[in-house]
C-alpha cells in the first residue's frame, strides 16, 4: 500500500477576495509545517478571479489566475476544488460539476451550503468524493468537525450560538460604550466588522444560514433557513442594553435549536443572558457554540468567527484532512454523517 | 471496495471503573443512534475486572468479565482495546501489547500517555494501529481531536488550559462562599470532586501529565512531566482569592506553554486572570483550554473534564473514528501526528 510520501495535492480556488487570500496566505506561511506534520505537499495551482489588479497582501503568479470555471472543475491536474466565491450560485452549481468531475470540495459558503444541503451531501457520497464546509459556521471555530467526529457518540439535545461577529461587536459596543444602535453600526463599518449594507448580518439571514447547517448535522434534519423564525438586532435600543446590565445579563443575538418531544424547536432572537451564562461574557467580534449532548454534557467552543486567516485555517483544515484521506485512499463518506435528513 | 455496512467491531475494556461504567453506558444509550449514522455495530465483547460484585448502574452479562489480560490484549476477535485501568504500569505494557497483536487501542489514561508518549505512538504506526487518547486532556472537551484535524494548518503559539475538575472547584467555592482551602477540599471530597487523597490534584501532578500530552501535540516536543515546574494550589489562602476579586480577578490553577524564540517555556501555577478573560468564568468542575494559532487566532475549548459520562463521550469518540478508519481500510497513522517529536 502506497504511504502518503511527499504526495503532491493540487488545489483550484473558485474566488480570490478575502477568505481565498487568507487560505493561501496561511498556506504560504505553514508550507513547510504542513508538508513535515502531513507528509503532503500541498499546491495552489489555479484560481478563478475576475479581478486580478485588486491590491492583495500575497504575490501570486499572474499565469494562476483564470477566468474559465471549467479549468478547475473538470481539470485532470486538480485534486480539490475550494469555493470561495460566496452566494448560492453559481457556487452551487460549480461545486455540482466539480464532484461530478470527481473532485473533492472544500467551501466556506454558507449560503449555498445552507441553501442546497441534501444535494451537496448526497453529490459527494454519489461520486465518492469528500464535501467539507468546517469554515461555513463559526469561522476558525472547528465545530463542525467536532459535532461530526469526535462528538458522534452522542444524541444532541440543544445548540445556542453566537454566531456572527458583526452583529455581537455592535451589542458589545452598545453595552460597554454607551452608544445607540446606529452610532456601533456606523463604528463596525469603519473598523470593518460591518458591511456598507449590513441587511444579511444585522437581520439574522447569515445566522439562520449557520443554524440550518448545525441543525442538520446535530439533529439529522433539514430547516431552510428562511424557515427558521428570526429577529435581527436592529431592534435593540440603549435603554434594553441598560435594563439587561441592571439585571446582570448581557444582550447577545442567539441561534437556538433544541429537541424536544415534538420534534426541533429553533429561532433566532437577541437574548438577554446572566453573566454567570460562559455566552455572556464572549464580546466584539468572537463568535462562540454552546453545545449540549447527552453523554458528554455542556460544552462551549470560543474562537474568531471571521477573518481571512482564522477563517483560512479552517479551509486549509479541511483541505489537509482530505490530502490525508487522499494519501490512504479513503477520502470518501460512505455513510452519510449524521444519518439521512429527514 | 467494501462499504460499511453492518461492520461489526469488537471491543475489550481493560478496568471497569467509572470511566469503563460510563463508555458501556454511552454505548448503551446510544446504540442503535450510533449504529444508524456510522453504519458500525459497536459491541463490548470482554471486560477484565477482578472487582465483578461491585453494584454499578449498568447490567453486564457476567460472562463478559474476565481476569485474564491476555484473553483481550492478544484475543482474534477483539478489534479495539480500551484500556481504563489508569496508572502507568501495568496500563502502558497492556497497550504496548495489545498493539503488537494488531489491535487498536483507546486509553484515558493520562499518566500512562504522558509517561510513554513516543513509545506508544511509535508501536501505533510500527504495526499500523490507531491509537487514541482524547479523554485523557480535559475529560469530554474534544481538544485533542481539533488539535490534531482542523488545525493542522496552524502553527501552534500558547496554550493555558484550566485542566483539573477538583481544583477549580476548590478555588471556585473559596471565592464564591469565602471557605478556606480545607473546607473547600473537604466540601469537594463530599461531593465526589476529590479523593480521600487529593495529592495528585492539588499538587498539579494530573495536570503536569496532560500539559505534557498537549506540549507533545502542540510543538512537536517531549517535555516529561516531571520536568515541568508545578506549583498546586494547596497554598491559596482566603486573603489571596479576596486581593485577586478587589482587582476584579480570579485566581485559577493554569497550566502554561508557549513557543518562544528560545524554545518552549511551560509551567503550571495558579494565576490571577482578569474577569475579562474567558478563563476567568470557567467555575466549578468545568474545565477549559485557550490555544493561540498563528492562523486561528484565540480559541477557547471549555466543558466537562472528569465523570463518567462525558470522558465515556470522548473515549466512544475515539472508539467510533477507529471503526470508521477500519470500515476504510485506513485504520493507521502513515505519518506520525505533528511530526516527530524533538
Amino acid at each position: 500500500m502506497k504511504e502518503a510520501g511527499d504526495k503532491r495535492i493540487c488545489i483550484g480556488i473558485l474566488g480570490f477576495g478575502n477568505i481565498g487570500v487568507g487560505t493561501y496566505q496561511l498556506l504560504e506561511m505553514n508550507h513547510s509545517h504542513i508538508k513535515e506534520t502531513s507528509g503532503l505537499d500541498f499546491e495552489v495551482v489555479r484560481i478563478l478571479e475576475k479581478d486580478v489588479d485588486r491590491p492583495r497582501p500575497v504575490q501570486v503568479a499572474p499565469g494562476l489566475y483564470t477566468q474559465d470555471a471549467d479549468s478547475l472543475l473538470t481539470a485532470p491536474d486538480i485534486d480539490i476544488v475550494v469555493e470561495l466565491l460566496g452566494g448560492i450560485q453559481p457556487a452551487t452549481d460549480f461545486m455540482l460539476k466539480a464532484m461530478a468531475a470527481g473532485k473533492h470540495v472544500v467551501t466556506a459558503n454558507k449560503a449555498a451550503v445552507a441553501a442546497h444541503f441534501p444535494e451537496l451531501r448526497q453529490a459527494a457520497i454519489a461520486n465518492r468524493v469528500l464535501f467539507r464546509y468546517e469554515a461555513s459556521v463559526g469561522g476558525g471555530i472547528p465545530i463542525l468537525n467536532a459535532l461530526t467526529t469526535a462528538l458522534t457518540a452522542n444524541r444532541f439535545i440543544e445548540v445556542k450560538g453566537i454566531l456572527n461577529g458583526t452583529t455581537n461587536y455592535i451589542l458589545t459596543r452598545m453595552a460597554e460604550a454607551g452608544l445607540s444602535y446606529e452610532e456601533s453600526l456606523a463604528e463596525a463599518q469603519a473598523k470593518g466588522f460591518a458591511e456598507a449594507d449590513p441587511t444579511a448580518d444585522v437581520e439574522g439571514i447569515d445566522v439562520a444560514n449557520k443554524l440550518s447547517i448545525l441543525i442538520s448535522l446535530m439533529f439529522g434534519e433539514r430547516v431552510a433557513p428562511e424557515d427558521i423564525p428570526t429577529v435581527g438586532i436592529t431592534g435593540i435600543t440603549p435603554k434594553a442594553i441598560l435594563d439587561a446590565a441592571a439585571d446582570n445579563s448581557r444582550i447577545k443575538l442567539i441561534a437556538h435549536a433544541k429537541k424536544t418531544a415534538a420534534g426541533i424547536e429553533y429561532n433566532i432572537n437577541p437574548m438577554a443572558l446572566p453573566l454567570s451564562h460562559p455566552l455572556a461574557s464572549v464580546s466584539h467580534e468572537f463568535n462562540a457554540i454552546f453545545v449540549t449532548g447527552d453523554g458528554v454534557g455542556d460544552l462551549m467552543f470560543y474562537g474568531k468567527g471571521a477573518g481571512p486567516l482564522p477563517t483560512g485555517s479552517a479551509v486549509m483544515g479541511d483541505i489537509i484532512e482530505i490530502g490525508k484521506a487522499m494519501a490512504k485512499n479513503s477520502a470518501y463518506d460512505p455513510v452519510v454523517p449524521g444519518g439521512p435528513l429527514k
